[in-house]
């Protein structure tokens, strides 16, 4: 009999560790999950797909008032909040079920409980109190949103944890944050119809993203009614007896709110999980760390995804956890690439983007040729909307080899994903040149900008 | 003083020959055009630009639809179809206007009317009877829809060019024709409330497209609740008293309509236009034949898009009378290649696609390996629709290269503009594979497909 009761003990059935279950029981290993929460992680419960569905949703109002440009009249729409709501989370509900049977047809054993670790090979089941001796321990438990730094009487406040269940509409909202999942949710709430301000300590949105981009988004935000307050903090948090939250901020008027979203960041998820118990060497944030092959300090035990803070998407988990599962039961080694990798902002207008932005090619000594270029979708020609988009391509300027592209406006996250392919195939912007356009259509400004500007940075 | 008036005369101001015509005056040289109806062509006046605004205009109707499962309460939309004739045409006279200013700041010489050729380097005005010694000619005259076979009392059917005018909606429209442009019609107006019907002689839609999603997108528009009688053909039209239009079929009961829109073709527009008298060859279906380098069995004519009936499609026209213009004017010989063209269908669902459909690659002697994957977008699920995406890559088993990519449904358009990039490039499957996936997006499914079949032709 083995001294393992199983070959793989995996911690967090969210993207990351149902794809390295299931593919490392495919490959014949024996493998049990645990999951304290429901199946499915972050993406799936409480993050991205019910975020995208709220953002559907959000973005009727704007075909709404669109259409009558295009000869529709309609009464004026109303929003059902709980319509939405348990439709979400019956879909979530429903993918959690997919995830659950995924893992069951692969003959893992499901856990749903929390699990800690207690040494390098032990991992305890915490309700039933049960010792579980694995081979190999994978960490995936994601992480979590931090209210960071921690704000007085944040516990009137929320965070995006709790936004998909909230009772009713709120009338009012603040946002707290400044990142993507801050943005998304006050350009998706302010479409339903509340009335959204954002408090960021920055003094602009998005940190990290093209300052181009950056702008224009702020903007649009700006002009979809939603109101910014950057470069100020809260100080605290205050219950008021009719149940309305205000927020006294560090300068200016306080803000009311029915609900505060807090958004200011997100956390490796690895308090009290016995790692460094075990000797598992953990980061500033408490990420696990680890090395390409997601192996962290202790051989024996690996960690991919969110807990890991390299790159915290879904796909980039997956494949992560792919990665480990092919690498540890399947005799087939690869590793995880993570210097090029797309990603959407879903906000609206949505931002798409791949590589460098224009900023971080010149903090890397680039010489650059920017090409850019703004113009009305054509579909505002007759809506009226007020709208633009951006694209922008980031061109090494020696080598003509396609450092990043920067997408902002409609369809953004889809187009990005396909130019992806070609940006990691290594495209200089001959390729794109030579590329024949798709008229009409808003990519096809991708492969027709013929003007360079040197980076003006 | 020159024996030539201008160094280059252009016949047709549509987006082949209005490119040509600025990139040569940009060289330097004097340009003279021609154009008896309106500035701007085919593709602004009544093709790509008015169709996709009504596609639009269509699409707004799935969303009243799909609105209500995401929460919104709206009444019953009403549509007014004046409206948006009207509006599309203000933005087509806007959109020409634009044209005829880029042509007067490159001082090209602007004459509305008709011009016809009289010998290689002459070209004569029709209103003013005014000739025009040319260096060069340039027959950028397009195409016009082509009533073929001729149907008996056609004169009672429309073609495309009227369809953007029509005095009102019509109750009940019969599209003849399966092709593309039928297709586009068919789609919108029976999402603007029209009864409609396609007539086609073929045996399916789409010819030439790939089967799978031939089949496909026929199955999504009966769906849609268009009436498909496949594999016949109008034997003639009938004008009853009441107006109504009364089409008599090879097969089954005559169909009654209050418009008929006849799209069984497109011709090359070169009757009457003096190119036999002058020498030019012209191919079977009265195409201009033209070489690489477009130029025509004249030494001094040369002929663009559409009127050379190779691939018609604007950006070709526009890279092609480029190409011209460099070649001739500019001192930078270039030819476009036409090998690799990504096009779109604006049905709804729309159609993307990109390299060679399956049939067409079996055709050629490959032996493939074929990945495809049909998905409900997540949209569907909260709104109910009946629909799925589908994509297919058809991929050269010996060289891992993908040969086409094929896009059924939401943003295939732009997805497949951005994919075109890779494909031009010579992407491979591999190269598609180790492009991380962008979550939650439909373009995530073309790097994250992973069995193959063997193509079953």
């Amino acid at each position: 009999m083995s001294e393992f009761d199983v070959d793989l003990f995996v911690i967090g059935a969210g993207s990351g560790g149902t794809r390295a279950a299931r593919i490392s029981a495919g490959h014949g290993a024996s493998v049990a999950i645990a999951e304290e929460d429901r199946i499915g992680g972050t993406c799936v419960i409480r993050g991205c797909v019910p975020k995208k569905l709220f953002v559907y949703a959000s973005r009727f109002a704007d075909e709404f008032e669109d259409a009558a440009g295009f000869g529709w009249k309609l009464g004026k729409p109303e929003f059902d909040w709980p319509t939405l709501r348990d439709a979400v989370a019956n879909e979530v509900g429903r993918l959690s079920g997919l995830y659950r049977k995924g893992l069951e047809a692969a003959l893992v054993q499901i856990h749903e409980e929390r699990a800690v670790i207690e040494d390098a090979h032990t991992v305890r089941l915490q309700r039933s109190g049960k010792p579980v001796r694995a081979r190999h321990i994978l960490v995936a438990t994601g992480g979590y949103p931090a209210f960071d730094p921690p704000i007085p009487g944040g516990e009137y406040g929320i965070s995006s944890n709790e936004v998909f269940h909230l009772p009713e509409l709120p009338r009012r909202m603040l946002v707290v944050g400044g990142g993507y999942i801050a943005l998304e949710f006050a350009s998706l709430f302010a479409r339903l119809g509340v009335v959204v301000t954002v408090l960021h300590r920055g003094d602009n949105v998005l940190r990290g993203f093209d300052e181009d981009v950056r702008t224009r988004l702020r903007e649009a935000l700006a002009h979809a009614g939603i109101a910014l307050r950057l470069g100020c903090t809260v100080d605290r948090i205050e219950l008021l007896p009719d149940g309305t939250r205000r927020a006294h901020c560090a300068k200016g008027e306080p803000i009311d709110a029915d609900v505060i979203l807090v958004a200011t960041g997100r956390r490796p998820n690895t308090a009290g999980l016995g790692l460094e118990t075990a000797g598992v060497k953990l980061g500033p944030v408490g990420q696990v760390m680890v090395d390409e092959n997601s192996a962290s300090s202790v051989p024996s035990i690996h960690a991919v995804g969110d807990v890991t803070n390299r790159i915290n998407l879904t796909p980039v988990a997956i494949r992560e956890g792919h990665a480990f599962a092919d690498s540890t039961f399947g005799n087939k080694p690869w590793t995880t690439d993570h210097s090029i990798v797309a990603s959407a902002v879903f906000t609206t207008p949505e931002i798409g983007t791949v590589g460098l932005t224009e900023q971080q090619a010149v903090a890397a000594g680039y010489e650059l040729r920017v090409f850019e270029t703004g113009f009305r979708p054509m579909k505002a020609t007759i809506s009226g909307r007020h709208e633009r988009i951006y694209m922008k391509l980031v061109v090494d300027a020696k080598t003509d080899r396609m450092l990043g592209v920067h997408i902002l406006g409609h369809d953004a996250g889809e187009i990005i994903q396909a130019v992806a392919i070609a940006v990691t195939m290594g495209a200089t912007k001959a390729d794109f040149d030579r590329t024949i356009a798709l008229h009409p259509s808003a990519a096809e400004e991708l492969v027709t900008m013929r003007t360079a500007r040197k980076s003006a940075l």
